[in-house]
């Protein structure tokens, strides 16, 4: 019998879970709720017992379960310790080995989850077919993952691909959550995107369908009147693809990737996303003409569960 | 007998070859002209019969030698290809193999100058007990080498470190020679410090020990004078210095790694100069206080001898 892989991929509201094969096929995932009370105390428990359960339900005996890979929202050092995890109130552990104590000493392999999603991507995704990638993950704010041949690239302090507080911007005037100014996720996140829109609205007053959204105009918002062909909105979408072509082109003098993939929340935009960038890309990256490619993202919210499987197989 | 390997390092003017251990001892080192005439069609050829020559006169027998390891002043495929060297005249051709041929089979592996002299760092200079590192050479350009996991990144398209033309300043007028504008090179290479000096001397007519140098103040000038405490030249620095940290901090929010290194003409400035640069660093690198090291390169010109040697042991 094939051998199997589980991904455990640990979100702020639930704990995605599959069980794959060693080639990527994904043959059953659920989901639990993340119980973030206690310190985050049950949150591994909970998800080893439920996988436990859903092995027996299936009849997948322990032998035939390589191991388990498990992604997690917030930094992760080479040797697994996690000082702190905002979001499920963790504090100072080693989530690897925990579930795999839990597991009965299955092998588990922990990580961040924006590394682990570009792994899964790289496995099944916009990446398959590719051993380097780095993929930027527009959402809330903008992460990053990268792999080089084939793994995941943390960093030695946890910081590699942190590319949404890669500066981009020298007239930037107010501060990012991480303190500093002119970070790439202040123009180029969902939260970004509808703020250079309300910027932009309340420098001109050129018309736009965009003032009908008032105050709680969105990054789909932005995208689908751009792609309407709103001038405005056009604008926008144009002054946040030139800055996420210049973190591009950074990202190609320093790593220098086979492609990018966009995914999150705002890369649903899709090809039109991906064009605009790409204008600014090829505009700034002057060295070569043989350079990373460009992609979207496949696996949506996915990336995480192949991905953590994926690290199963070193 | 130890075995040993070979290291050789071809510049525009000479080529540095020396014949090492496997422990990065450095046994003996000496230098032929390079002959850049038809196409550079004689720098392997003569480098190979040299080589030949000082393994027979230090009664080093062919079975002894594990291999050698090349650096070129280009970019390198990952497959060996050199499509240009504009130099040495190459155009087209696989040097490593050509090399090997030229060396009775011996193995040989080749990869760009800077990525060798970064190598050559983490070996048994400033990099020594580290595992990954970037090099940042401030010479006439600024080049960079990539170390990761104890192995060159190249990058896929041979653009990974080419961090001189990382775009770190929005308001620069000037054009780089990559046809970018705001590349670090421009304000850190030797060329842009002397050039920033010249900028900032001509805005002011504040006093400055630098005036007495003219047109033809050299970054070295700069350094000194600003050791002394000339006003106008620690101007220099600072804003210099601040490039290189802003510079720095999008390295570790890419890859992170355990230490940069500093080399090249300008870092003879020493500690003056790392604690210029340090100072911006931590200033704009606020995600994390655990955060790479900076050092200064040991091996000046050897760097690539020891490097190229170090490639054979893979």
């Amino acid at each position: 019998m094939a051998k199997k892989c589980i991904g455990v991929d640990v979100g702020g509201t639930t704990v995605k879970i599959g069980i794959l094969d060693e080639e990527g096929t994904l043959l059953k995932k659920w989901e639990i709720p993340t119980r973030t009370e206690e310190c985050g105390s049950r949150i591994l428990p909970d998800a080893a017992e439920s996988i436990l359960a859903v092995l027996k339900e299936e009849n997948i005996p322990m032998e035939d379960v390589l191991g388990a890979g498990l992604g997690v929202p917030g930094p992760v050092l080479t040797n697994g310790y996690v000082s702190r995890c905002v979001n499920l109130g963790w504090n100072g552990m080693y989530p690897g080995e925990e579930l795999s104590a839990l597991l009965g000493g299955l092998p588990v392999k922990c990580n961040n989850d924006a590394n682990v999603a570009a792994l899964g991507e790289m496995w099944q995704g916009g990446g398959k077919g590719y051993e380097n990638i780095v993929m930027i993950t527009l959402g809330t704010g903008v992460g990053g993952g990268v792999i080089i041949r084939q793994q995941i690239w943390n960093g030695v302090h946890g910081m590699g691909g942190e590319i949404g507080h890669i500066h981009v911007r020298d007239d930037e005037t107010e501060a990012c959550n991480c303190g500093s100014k002119g970070c790439l996720e202040q123009v180029s996140s969902a939260t970004g995107i509808a703020r250079e829109a309300r910027r932009l609205l309340a420098a001109t007053d050129r018309p736009s369908a965009l003032r009908g959204f008032g105050a709680g105009v969105t990054a789909k918002d932005v995208l689908d009147q751009a792609k309407a062909g709103d001038e405005v909105a056009l604008e926008v979408v144009e002054r946040v693809a030139s800055y996420l072509g210049r973190a591009l082109t950074l990202l190609t003098l320093t790593i220098d990737p086979e492609i990018f993939i966009i995914g999150g929340g705002v890369s649903k935009a899709g090809q039109f996303l991906i064009d605009a960038i790409r204008k600014y890309y090829v505009k700034y990256e002057t060295l070569s003409e043989d350079r990373p490619l460009i992609g979207l993202a496949k696996l949506g919210n996915d990336a995480g569960i192949y991905g953590a499987a994926r690290m199963v197989l070193g």
